[in-house]
């Protein structure tokens, strides 16, 4: 961590602890220091953010700070693990105090809420980038890997996908998105710029589900992580699929776009046994988390999209590319 | 961890371990998944380098790839603690095979060297942006910390000083520099553009030493952290130094600037009782580093620098800010 800490000093420092006291130095030194639990394994991920690409030019940098941060916590949460910190390391075309403090603000009522703690960082002078690791913890075993599936799993997804990126193509002008949006613009903003990383879910289905990933880069895409990492196949049921009142009004090849190849959504995608679709139910009920079952495993590498009368959708629903 | 992983699977894909096994999940899932030993704390530092700001257009990339590592893994080095392994994010403005391929060689033969991993990271298009967090491990207490320098601690320094400052002023084309610089420019160049982290001798100073600090922005700006978050002062004596023939041909003002306040040396600054002179010079011998002492912690707040003949040196020597 380099010298150049006046400016995290100044927004970002607070007392780095959370529920477990995992964080035994904070912001200030060479390295931050954590703990883990006797049992634990840790698990980080890291994303970057970058203008233009990740994020509109004008995005309310609260809102900022909320998405950069849960982004990272959403992977936390496909892996079924209890956030314990972040670092945060940035770099700023200049020293701007409005967006500072906007942004800190959304990134620490993210982090609060979660018990995540900023630990340390960077700053720097540059183009706006924004990059956060994150850490979090997962008992011995239990983590929810992508290379779990089991032929004959049920596949459940959280919520609901495609109302990020009906609102991303509202808002970049594009005339189907805004008149589908209509009035609920507001909401479906609120999807695309301020996620909420489904944690809780994530920790209630370590040990219980076998595969998860968190949906960033299109269902479709995403899933296709999961089966080849677990060398599996699937029948995707999209009649099963939940879908917003304002993505009903599209036509069916656009609703599809959005509901498959959407992005952005940070829902999670996962698979369990048939015999645990009580216990599912029951940790979706008791972390408040609605889930859906949409398809299944099959041991036939592979990927079947059928629609409500079984009929196979055509289409290509690769999921959105940050280097495309 | 994002979709666009195809450029680092390409790239910087190899087996994830090291020595002691601590990654039990590497690249291409939500989360890296790493074990810490019992009795040990997990240190973490991450830091961002731009271009133009951190290092030169036209770096060569191996080189680059070498330098964005090393500068993480002398914070663990400051800290005492051994590499588990790193995450990188990368943000690139067009995909670029060549660079690529240079700029993971470099940074994974340093890698191997200090058996510290690639476990996961992100890509994506922008300006050109590293951004790496490193994760490594330090029994319980004996970490380094900032703040633990006492009064009547000898100050050491490893290696010596000034010579990447040097270096860059006469890559900048400035006339003073590439003087004395003469024919010593490329191992000069190897210093700014290839530091080693000192790693073995901060584990062995781990438990030893009281305070410590890497040198990344000027050794009188990164000793006044120690000072200040030990709160303490420090009588510096700069007749002790240690200059390499090239900045013994500067004038004295020149000199001192690059020794004092040059910035990117990445040597370690470190504190320790006086009845240990035997013990770290021991350390020193084993590691194959060499160490100097060059001055002490007091109990009064405040820095005094003198020179050979116990003057005091006038000047500012606040080190370089890459906020500025």
């Amino acid at each position: 961590m380099s010298g150049e800490f006046d400016l995290i000093e100044r927004h970002f420092r607070r007392p780095a602890t959370n529920g477990q006291d995992a964080v035994l130095l904070g912001i200030g030194d060479d390295c931050a220091l954590l703990r883990t639990q006797p049992g634990q394994q840790l698990a980080i991920s890291s994303d970057m953010l970058v203008e233009g690409r990740h994020f509109l030019p004008g995005t309310d940098p609260a809102r900022l700070g909320h998405k950069a941060l849960a982004v990272n916590l959403s992977d936390l949460a496909a892996m079924g693990a209890r956030p314990l910190g972040f670092t945060l390391a940035l770099s700023l075309p200049e020293i701007d105090d409005a967006w500072l403090a906007g942004f800190s603000q959304g990134l620490r009522a993210l982090a609060n809420e979660h018990g995540c703690p900023l630990v340390g960082g960077d700053t720097t002078r540059g183009p706006l980038n924004i990059c956060i690791t994150v850490f979090g913890e997962v008992a011995h075993g239990q983590a929810l890997r992508r290379d779990a599936a089991q032929p004959g799993d049920d596949i459940w997804i959280s919520g609901r996908t495609g109302e990020a990126r009906l609102a991303l193509e509202a808002l970049l002008g594009h005339e189907w998105a805004r008149q589908a949006a209509c009035d609920q613009l507001p909401t479906l903003r609120q999807r695309l710029e301020a996620p909420q990383p489904r944690l809780a879910l994530g920790r209630a289905l370590a040990g219980l589900a076998h595969a998860a990933i968190d949906l960033s880069d299109g269902l479709v895409g995403d899933l296709g992580h999961i089966l080849g990492r677990s060398g599996r196949g699937a029948r995707l049921d999209t009649g099963q699929m939940p879908v917003a009142p304002a993505l009903a009004r599209l036509p069916p090849d656009r609703r599809w776009q959005c509901l498959l190849a959407g992005g952005d959504d940070y829902e999670l995608l996962f698979t369990a046994a048939t015999v645990h679709r009580e216990r599912v139910e029951q940790a979706a009920r008791i972390t408040g988390t609605p889930v859906t079952r949409i398809g299944e495993i099959t041991s036939v590498p592979g990927l079947v999209i059928v629609d409500a009368h079984g009929q196979t959708l055509q289409g290509r629903f690769g999921g959105y590319d940050h280097f495309g």
